[in-house]
Parts: structure tokens; sequence; C-alpha cells
């Protein structure tokens, strides 16, 4: 019954095809994850922190109770109770959030491509952080924008610089809370005013949020959302709170945008598995992330203070990093004439791994960064990779 | 703390978005899913098939063993067992498929949305049935192809009909078991000659395949990945076989082109759900769809013949219609003067629900078509259904 194939097909890829790459990490993990190698190259959640026994309660619970409606396809949107739920969570006093706001989606990453979709053109001005997200600039990546990126220091993004840049950009996407990769947050006085330039500057602002709840100490940060409902996307995830593999996030917006991005959606992949939207909403309707995100604070902070009082004893003084107050990440700046790839190189013969800085930036990128994650190695193996990411830097010198 | 927001925003949407529409479909669900009306406009699967014990079981066995591997992220690509246990289950004598070939999806839905983002450019010639899958052409639309529309009979597809419209096509998509919405299949001598001259002509050729199995005499006809898997892109889906609300599907492909899939569902959203991955290889490794999918064919096809003889009953002469072996749908065409979007009005203050036929057209489509599914509807609501529907086409003749 086979055939012969007279020519095996030169296939004939997208325009958009072309340019994709695999992210830079994933391809790292696949190197790190033999268990000898002291990874702070992961951007995964600890797995010590997932309520598995909770989440099979819940998975018992939803299909017992409901499993036919749980199994059948459900609404684009999503299911009403959580999308409430989440509706809910953000509302303030002065802005109230409506559940036909919230968009259900396969993982917040699905939130950034279908923004993609529905909001830029080839050649359309996207702004972006220095450094950014790397998940987000693949995703945007694929609708074949122009990067602008726009200036942070310390205190996060720096909105002044927007007004030079900002004429007919698409979108600006921030990471406001303890941003991937820098672990650094904008400051309050920072927000109001991003929101305040956005606005003017008819910029819709994406606020994606995924480590917003990670504050070690506590109290999370005003929301720019709630600042300005009309002009501010949020973005939020189940996955550094409760479990990433069970992919679902969200996506909240103005009706004429949210509109737009379901059925975009649809397109896409119809519907986000309904029995992990109830099993969520029944893990977390009765306040179970309010006992459960400190124990995950707990742990990422005391682990995030390890590897700080290992850097200052093992990295020479020429090297400066930041002080997270919460989330899963520290920033390297090494002197100049590191190359963090080539260090890379030398880390895993040592059997340590990291993530260099570079595929961060959309433009120009400082080769001499790098990222480390601290919240899946146990202190005494984050001391003993430290001490030898210090003693390579060093030599380097 | 909130801003004024000088002036709301007139949203720059995306080209691409601007033409985005709501399946026909769904919109018509919303409308119909009172449970007074009596709805053959469904595409859903019955629920009555669902394996709900079974499936509550895998949960309770994955996050018992495994729960933290099940819930952290997971590759791109999939669940290997799973992709093993597919890639099995399409090889033959004359053609092994391997596992690299095989990338799990967010439903089956997403493969289509994959391939229009890695194959169709703006302009882009896209060969379709003649009608073709509502669901395809919305996924597809995303990517402004140039549609172009393949001639189809009682057998399908006339594979002749390609030599004069196919050069230069990115791809030509087809449905080739019971297709949604007519019914129909593919003769196996048709199939051959389909597979023969698109590797003749160059064209890939999507054999979408998510009812094959649902074939009420038995034996699935012959696979065309089979005949030639060096250009033939084959889709399934757990969705008809066990249950569609975890959005489980696949895609499979030669290596160079699903190397390109799995880059762009990197940047789409990740992964597809471990958890959900692995417990369906949980549930069907020891050959449970053997024993399901019969009960599932007995259903649909009693409720299929059903719905015939009520249709010989009831309907006028000079309507005719298709007689399907498998899957979910009959397909009708009506004497020319009769609008099925006009039917369906009337229907619905008579409390009975269709899908008419036009949507399913790429180009030109056939007014007076309209589309019956009988798969949740109980036998003597489906002989009400038909006689109501039987008296208002004789009314409009």
């Amino acid at each position: 019954m086979k055939i012969e194939n007279p020519h095996p097909f030169p296939w004939q890829f997208a325009e958009r095809a072309s340019q994709m790459q695999s992210s830079f990490i994933r391809e790292i993990l696949k190197v790190t994850q033999q268990p000898e190698i002291i990874s702070f190259a992961g951007g995964l959640p600890s797995p010590a922190t997932f309520p598995v026994e909770r989440m099979q309660a819940a998975f018992d619970k939803v299909l017992r109770d409901n499993g036919k409606v749980a199994l059948q396809y459900g609404p684009t949107d999503g299911y009403l109770p959580l999308r409430q739920w989440i509706a809910d969570s953000l509302s303030t006093n002065g802005a109230k959030i409506v559940p036909e706001q919230v968009l259900m989606t396969s993982g917040s990453q699905q939130a950034l491509d279908l923004l993609g979709k529905v909001l830029i053109d080839e050649g359309s001005k996207v702004l972006v952080e220095t450094p950014s997200y790397l998940g987000a600039l693949q995703a945007f990546s694929v609708y074949r924008p122009n990067f602008v990126s726009v200036a942070t220091d310390e205190d996060g993004l720096v909105p002044s610089s927007l007004n030079d840049v900002a004429a007919g950009a698409r979108l600006l996407y921030a990471l406001p809370n303890f941003q991937n990769p820098t672990g650094r947050s904008l400051s309050i006085a920072r927000r109001q005013e991003l929101v305040e330039t956005c606005a003017r500057l008819g910029v819709p602002l994406v606020e994606d949020d995924p480590y917003g709840s990670l504050s070690y100490k506590g109290e999370p940060a005003p929301k720019m959302v709630a600042m300005n409902p009309d002009g501010v996307i949020y973005m939020g995830s189940f996955s550094k709170v409760l479990t990433p593999g069970i992919r679902l996030g969200y996506v909240v917006a103005p009706l004429a945008l949210v509109r737009r991005l379901e059925l975009a959606k649809q397109a896409a992949d119809l519907h986000t598995s309904q029995l992990t939207q109830m099993v969520v909403h029944e893990v977390i309707k009765d306040g179970f992330l309010d006992q459960h995100i400190p124990t995950i604070r707990t742990l990422y902070g005391d682990q995030c203070q390890c590897m700080l009082d290992a850097m200052a004893e093992h990295f020479p003084a020429s090297a400066t990093w930041t002080k997270p107050e919460g989330g899963m990440f520290i920033w390297v700046k090494l002197p100049k004439q590191i190359n963090a790839m080539e260090l890379l190189d030398e880390a895993i013969k040592q059997k340590v791994a990291f993530v260099p800085g570079a595929p961060f930036y959309a433009n120009e990128p400082e080769t001499n960064t790098l990222r480390l994650s601290f919240v899946t190695v146990p202190p005494e193996r984050i001391r003993a990779g430290v001490a030898i990411l210090g003693k390579l830097i060093a030599e380097r010198l």
C-alpha cells in the first residue's frame, strides 16, 4: 500500500517559522537535568511546594460529583466560578474587575501568544524591558514585531524613558514583581508614573504577574491594573503558587480586547481543560492559597538568603547582583570582559549550571550577565555551587 | 490610586484580528443548550460514553505514584510513553512511525493552529474540501491564506480535481473518515490516488482523523499516513474516543516539520499538561480502547440508524442526505429554494436546532445544506425532532 514519494518534500515554511528558535533555557535544561549537576538554571518552581494530596482529593471530588461536565467540551472563556474568583481577587475599592474580563488560558504563556496574535502586525512596535522575560520575547517574535528596549535601573523600568520611544507602540510588556530574569521590582511610585505615562501616550500596558504573591516579606505590591483597568492588561498564573504542570493561567483585559482574545483562543485550542479549572477552583475556593503561599515564600526566601550569603562570601568584588525581595531569581553582572556563555561551558565541566543573560535582551545583549535560580536547590548545594562559580569568575579576572 | 484615563483606548488590533469571527456553531450552541430544545446542532460526543470512573482511578494512581512529576513543567513534545503508544498504534508493516514524529497538542484544534503558524503566509494557497471542517477554516484563517475549495462527491474528495489547482499549495486539508460536516468517507481507492497525487504535485497532505475509529461496522479504513509517511501529516485526538474536556490531541509529521511545530508550540503554550498525558496513558496502555470504542460505535450507530429511519419517513423526497457508516454527523441537501439559515429560525421556534451548512464552505456556500448530529439525543427525541423538521421543510416547498 505504501507508495513511492518521488521527491521528499522541501517543506515550504511560513516566513514567521523561519526565525523560530528554541528557548535557550529549555536547551540548557536538557543538558543540566542530570542529578549530579548543581543547576541554578531552572525556572521551575520547587516540587516540594506542590500540594499533591490536596490536588488529588480535588480531582476525586470533581470527577465524582460532576465528572460528565468536567470531561465534556467547555466554554472558550473558561469556568465561570473560577473567573469570578479571579475577578474578586483583583478587584479593589477603586476598581472593580468583572468575570467577563477574565479569559482562562493554557498557562500564561498562551496569553502572550494570544496578545501577539491580536495586537501585533509584522513590524509593529512592541516595547519591552531591558532585559525582559525570554518566553514573552519568544511568543511575540512569532508575529514579527519591531522590539524596542526600554531602559531599566535598580527600581525597574524607567517610565520617563517611554516619552521618546512609545509613539504608536502596540503594547508595553512589563513584569513588575520580582522580574524574570532580574528579580527586580518596580517601585510603587514608578508604578503610578508608568500607568499614567502609558495612558497619556495611549500605549496598552501588559502587567505580567506570575510572581507577585511570592513576596518574602508578605504584603504584595499594588497592581497596576487597579490603577487603570481600561488601559492595563493583567496576566496571572497558577504555576508558581499551585503547580505548573496543569497549565493554567489567565488574562484580564478591557472587554473590547478580551472578546478578541477569546476569538483567537477559540481558533487556537477551543478552550482550556474544564476539569483542570474545576479542580483548581475546588482547591482554592476556601482560602487555601492564604495558608499555602506563605510556605512557598518561606522556602524561597530562605534559599535566596542562603545564595546571597554565599555570593557575598565567594564572588569577587567586581561582580554585582540584585537582592530580590521575592520570586525565584537573582541577576548577576560580571566585569565586562567575562562572557557568561563561555563561563557556562567551564561551569558545566565542574557540574554547575546557570543561564547566561544575553538571550533575555531583545536588542544589544549584555554578555556579562547571568541569571541564578535558587528555588529547587537545597542550601548545602547552593553553597557548594556558588563557591565553584565564584572561583571560576575569579580565575577569569 | 486609580488614575484618570484621558482617552479610553481605541485598541489597535492586528490585521489578522479584524476578520476573526466566532464559530457560528459555538454561537448556535449557546442558544440551543436549554434542555427543552431538541438539538441536532452539537458536535459534542455523548457524555454517556465517558469512562469517568476509569479516569478517576487513573488520576488517583498517577498523582499517588508520581504526583510531583505529573504536576511539574514537562517537555514541549510530550510524555514519551504516550508518544510511543501513538507511534506504535499508527505503525504498519510497510511504514514505521517513531515517537520523535509525534507532538502532543492541547486538543487537535491546536495542531491546526500550529500547522497554520508554521506553513501559512498571508496569501498562501490552502486547499480544503467542499465543504470542510469549520474549526480548521477558523484556525487557518488567522494566518490569512487564500482558500481554494477542492471538489468532492459521494466518495469524498475527488483527487483528479487537484491537478489544475494544487500548484504551490502549502497544504491540502482532508478529513477522510466520517467527515465533519458531511459524514462521508473517502473510498480506499481514492485514498491511494490522493496520496499519489499529492506526492506527485508536492503538496503536503493533512489527514485529520478524529472519527476514524468510530466505524459502526468495526474495521477502520487504512490511513493515508501509512501510504506515504514522508508527505502526510496525521492528526489524532482523544476527544471522541475518551473525553474531549481534557484537551488532548496529537500531530504526527515528518521530522523536519514536527521540529518546527514543536518550536511553535513552545512559544504558544510551552507544553500540554503532563498530568493529563500521564493519566490518558494510564487509562489506555493495557488495551482499554479496544473494549471501550465498540460501545461508542454501537450507541452512535443505533442513533444514526434511528435518525436515518425517521428522515426516510418524514423528509420530503426532494431532500437528499448522506448515510454515514461511522462518526457523528448526517449532511442534508434541501431543494435549492430553501435557505437553511431561515429554516433554523423557524425550527428554533419549534424547539429543534441544527447547524446550517453555509459556514462549512471556504468559498461559495450552498445555503440549502445543513448538518445533523444524533449522538447526544435519545431515540424518541430524534424521532420527534426529525418529524418537526420534516414538516417545516415540507411547508417551505
